[in-house]
């Protein structure tokens, strides 16, 4: 449980990592006592982070499956196989379905959806070899409706959803806790800021990270699969 | 936060009260340092839990309006509106759909529902004076899905997770959050115990009340509405 | 298959009869040669529908278990038990939860929920002793999502939806088809006409019911259970 | 109507075609009057039933934009844009997830999904042009809930909901009907008969196209965007 226990894993890995709802899981699994490691395509921006909490960065393009495969060695190699690993990368092109650049639109699929399946290959064989583990996916309230005007971010939140289902049914046996947050609203972040006459109506990175942690902390009898999270003045 | 903040809340009321999950909720919330009322049809039981915790226990019918209105009153006269109430009452008779005697179905509902209702109603009254507060519903498999020759309980549980999205929608831009929480697996219980070849194969009641603790914990910029929990080797 | 074939069953019930939806249906079945009996709380109304399609109508009060079982006898004495059955009754009580009037409450609940159970069950008994029969659900938006100031309605809807999923995973292998329907919009009707600036905005009880009757045609190798209406330019 | 009126729509092009439901949808629409177009990657399969009902076949690689882009091209040519387009191409690979092949996996998305995403777009652009139109995907079990060991499926029919999702919303208020069908079970074939002790527990492609043929011929203010379909004796 949260308060009397210490952390259960001890090793995460952050793909997608960027300076919003990643790095506040990344300091929060810090302040665990876990070691952590972030992967992005560009790293460079994550050095002020990684000196911060202790955490080493990669780079690696998350759709790319020779990179996936690059990236688990190296973190592997560098500390041992993550036993948390975040899915956190999406990809989107907005506009009338009938203006979409194919080319657009087929790596957003890949980074939102393929990427995740890249990365949950590679953490279910490294979790099955250690028999336990955990694999979150970051959704959206594009992953639960389709929005009009929005094909190719519906599409790649729909299979990252189908994904953590097929996995949670299939993983949760062998003690691996597989879970899909839909983040349903706009997160806080520098360039967003909380509108000053509307509190609160963005969601505080902080915040779901706490809620990313708790579900780490759950016992195996009492798992969550899917989980949603919203501010309290969003329309849903 | 889960670690660092007191309690946001201070009284509780749990309606629906018994040995189960109710009583894991009520020790967690006494650990707390919440003050906890107990409302159940046979208030009797309840005594060595009460005793425990330094709870009070209150007879009620949670399907008679007059006894739920009753029940507030008393409640708020002995301490204060609760800031925290969890209608876990549920009513259930199984069969075939064609031999379900009527009187039992209509009282299954009822207290499934109707009394969910008149809890959530007296709930949000006093929660809407106090600018604040939290109304959790505890669902059930049966909640989003209707079994065979579980007419009755299908019925009642897909209505109150139809009063608990209502209610949500409604009340939260009033900073009252209201949670419906899927519990998709059996309970663990001193009368059903967990097989010794099916390590953690039923609910934990603790477990399933850290997690409704989390959700009262949660920050209004992130705020959870409904949320699953099974264990690790349940089918869905 | 709709073309070919002459009408699969014979003799209707629609309980919950109007002006609306349920003479558009009572036509359609009538004009397949099927005998319809309409009831309805006021049967006067029903008069000159039934003088039109030599239909026949019958008082009754859905949420009474005793007049629902009159209302069966009656219809079964009078030409046969019913082998398509269609619950179209709904209570609707708008406003905010907390000011909700418990007993409107309490009755929009029976109507909308209890009543589809009374007559779900009944029409059950008499299709499990023939071998076949079709039961169908009339829902609306709210059977599918909760909406705020409409905490009665959700509740019976959501209820009526379960009731639906569990009789048809229990009776579908008994051949007997319940299906629920999802009428996502406002009907056209004489006192709810369509704006003459939004053509189509409003449902039309006549394309309602050519889908009712197709799925009464479905052979039982392509059952839909759940399907939902709505008008082109209805957001949802 | 059904009955009473004749084609709404002349031009059906069927992209994914082989022996079963597409065939059936051939047919189908080839007995209403319409003009019928089919496309696989290996159209010479469909020689005897393009001449049986007088339709034209393509070679195409639903995944392929190009080869996509020529198909609608060369449809348009032969005898103008269609108003009716089928998805009913999928792409599926089983097995643990540890052991999946990346490139199958990936290839399998792009079939399911980014095909689907390809057809839609240039249907979508001529139906907007025309003012009308109609696009259907089939869907499956695996669109609505993530199954063990078939992750990629999960993954393409979830994306393909996605997409019918977004297109629905967005298209709906351009009078083009997008429309979802969730096939839950097996589909007759002739390599896959039906068990003779278990009669009509697989899918009828003729029954499935009936209902194809209903929705295309929905009037706009009450249309359906997404149906299930299933055996009688269908676990679900």
């Amino acid at each position: 449980m949260t308060d009397q226990s210490g952390p259960r894993y001890r090793r995460a890995l952050i793909v997608g990592a960027g300076s919003g709802l990643s790095a506040a899981l990344a300091r929060r699994f810090a302040a665990q006592g876990m070691s952590v490691a972030l992967a992005a395509r560009n790293p460079d921006k994550l050095a002020p982070l990684c000196a911060d909490i202790g955490a080493k960065s990669f780079a690696c393009d998350a759709a790319d499956a020779a990179a996936v495969a690059g990236l688990f060695e190296q973190v592997e190699a560098g500390g041992g196989a993550p036993d948390v690993v975040v899915y956190n990368a999406s990809g989107r092109v907005r506009g009338p379905v009938a203006s979409l650049d194919p080319e657009a639109v087929a790596r957003a699929l890949a980074v939102s959806a393929f990427g995740g399946f890249l990365v949950g290959q590679h953490a279910a064989r490294r979790m099955l070899d250690a028999g336990n583990g955990a694999i979150l996916f970051t959704g959206a309230s594009a992953s639960v409706k389709g929005y009009a005007e929005s094909a190719a971010f519906a599409m790649g939140k729909f299979a990252l959803r189908g994904l953590a289902q097929s996995m949670a049914r299939e993983l949760a046996p062998k003690d691996i806790h597989v879970a899909h947050f839909v983040i349903d609203g706009g997160i806080r972040s520098a360039s967003r800021p909380v509108p000053a006459d509307a509190p609160d109506s963005l969601l505080d990175p902080e915040a779901i990270a706490e809620t990313y942690l708790h579900v780490l902390h759950q016992p195996r009898s009492a798992w969550t699969s899917e989980i949603e999270l919203r501010p309290w003045v969003e329309r849903f």
